[in-house]
């Protein structure tokens, strides 16, 4: 594990820095805890915690730069009394929060450009934690497939691809699983129901699973068997094939999210699509499911090496169908690298 | 389905409330949406959301008070154009939204008390998702006691009991399941991991789920197989049974939650565990698994027909064993009502 308290006190000119957000104190430190506190300054990075998690952070950081301190008695004021300058996230903090920290009579100092810029970009380790959650996630879905039967539900379907994916150790899900059948998938972000599955139905489904609170995300799309009904979807999954592809092939470090996503769009516009096309080619994944980059027709956002983000076209007709194949990938030496090694995106006919 | 718009807009004197966070959308409409908005003045409740769930919001909403839009181009400033005093949760709006809403210029109110008072005492409606979110948890957990094995994960059981009440129409867990087995069930809120399950070990399963957001809370402690090494185990489980009991039979409405607190605890210390009851008797239960009112020995709080909390005294002996026994209960006629109804408190040997 790699701490990142000194890089995002770099770009801040501040006394201090302090989180009490789950998902900033896990970047800052790899660790999470309810009840928690982090203080990072000059001399390193201070974990304040209750006896609920202290042996297991003690554990943790022997060894590392991150001090792990019983709270005790002690209040917000006692752990930043003699800061001058200190930055919180102001997204990320409540107003009654800050009223409180304001009382203290410090100057306080927006960090959430820092953390945006810090966070974009992901270490070694980080990129481990989400190559598991996409092995997970992938191993999830291959394990589903051969369990799928006529009749069951979308939320049944949703239900055991989550404990497939708890069983081989994901934390729990990245965000709510999206089960879609028949012409529900023209709806992008459809709410798993209790529709039954019925033969010739295609298929949708959208998920991912934490890994030390990192996320991954994917999507396919299948037939449960073939009615001979399928040629104009079998037309659109091709062309959506193509642009995911297109996509892997052809983005490289230093375009912008907008010339990123024109790769996917100019091609499916091509095709005919262009209008079905109803959302963004990506967004950014980390220890958030949508962060930084954007990868969207707006997007300025210049792609790095080390940024994670998802490939996802998609087409939706509705009523009819819808098609999303998504990946989550990164850049290494200016070129794409899917972490998904394991699942088709040819069409399955199941 | 009631809606609280009109009880929480009494309880403040201001033009406007508006809410952002979803629990607190929840509680005044019933319904949540990502990127959703809702606005309550003296004329109703009008719920601001996307394409995306528009469609739902129309046909949950007619014949209701609560009138679904879509944003469309509108900012909040739109929406919150001509009204003076305006109340939001300060502790649920980031500090960065109250900058964008204090540019807008309106004078902002806290709304937190407010919120605390009017959800408290739960409705009907309220009552009935907690009653459904209880019966899921219980017949999942029945569901689950015959597939236990020897040798599985604390993961594996965790995994499949959530997997239960997916099944069984939970929308989600109300917050990560504990399994502890063996003397993991010393640590009151043990870390669920990879221990495998050995004949004679207790098992301590601490989980809930929820129902149009409401959740349940519970918890079980029983034998997986009994070696004849139990007999302390077996007395401290009397105790904190009868303890558990006694608050059932004695807690009434008028009473403080130091009070309540203070059935189990007296009983316990009698009994010699005083120093291994290490946490409070319990907690409210609504939207939140942690809400008012308290039931801890510091607790003022006075509990009310219609309040809705947890009856949960343990006993913990560290690297030993763990007893702890929950219902999620509420009052009703000034007496206690368990909303479990189908599940042992007895000492179960599987």
């Amino acid at each position: 594990m790699v701490t990142n308290g000194k890089k995002l006190f770099d770009l801040l000119n501040v006394d201090a820095i302090f989180i009490t957000c789950e998902y900033q104190m896990r970047y800052v430190t790899g660790f999470a805890a309810e009840n928690g506190g982090v203080l990072v300054n000059k001399d390193g990075v201070t974990l304040y915690t209750d006896s609920r998690y202290i042996e297991a952070a003690e554990k943790l950081f022997q060894n590392s730069k991150v001090t792990p301190v019983l709270w005790g008695g002690k209040t917000w004021k006692d752990v930043l009394s003699g800061y001058q300058r200190v930055a919180i996230s102001f997204a990320e903090t409540s107003h009654a929060d800050v009223l409180k920290l304001q009382e203290i009579g410090m100057e306080l100092v927006n960090a959430d450009e820092a953390f945006k810029k810090a966070m974009t970009v992901k270490n070694e380790w980080e990129l481990s934690c989400i190559q598991k959650a996409c092995e997970i996630a992938e191993d999830a879905f291959l394990a589903l497939l051969p369990e799928i039967k006529e009749g069951m539900t979308e939320t049944e379907v949703a239900a055991l691809l989550e404990y497939n994916m708890r069983k081989l150790g994901a934390q729990g899900v990245s965000f709510d699983t999206i089960v879609a059948f028949g012409a529900h998938a023209a709806v992008p972000h459809h709410e798993t129901g209790n529709t039954k599955l019925q033969f010739g139905d295609e298929v949708l489904i959208d998920f991912g699973c934490r890994v030390n609170g990192y996320c991954s995300d994917i999507t396919r799309t299948f037939l449960f068997g073939d009615d001979g009904k399928h040629e104009s979807f079998k037309k659109a999954y091709a062309a959506v094939l193509k642009a995911h592809t297109l996509v892997k092939e052809k983005l490289t470090a230093g375009m912008t999210g907008k010339e990123a996503d024109a790769i996917a769009r100019d091609y499916l516009k091509e095709q005919g699509y262009g209008e079905l096309f109803t959302h963004s080619l990506g967004h950014g994944i980390g220890l958030n499911v949508h962060e930084f980059p954007g990868v969207s027709p707006r997007s300025e956002s210049v792609l790095e090496d080390g940024m994670v983000f998802s490939d996802e076209p998609g087409v939706y007709v509705a009523g009819e169908y819808g098609i999303r194949i998504e990946d989550t990938v990164t850049l290494q030496n200016g070129k794409v690298v899917s972490f998904m090694k394991k699942t088709n995106r040819e069409l399955v006919i199941l």
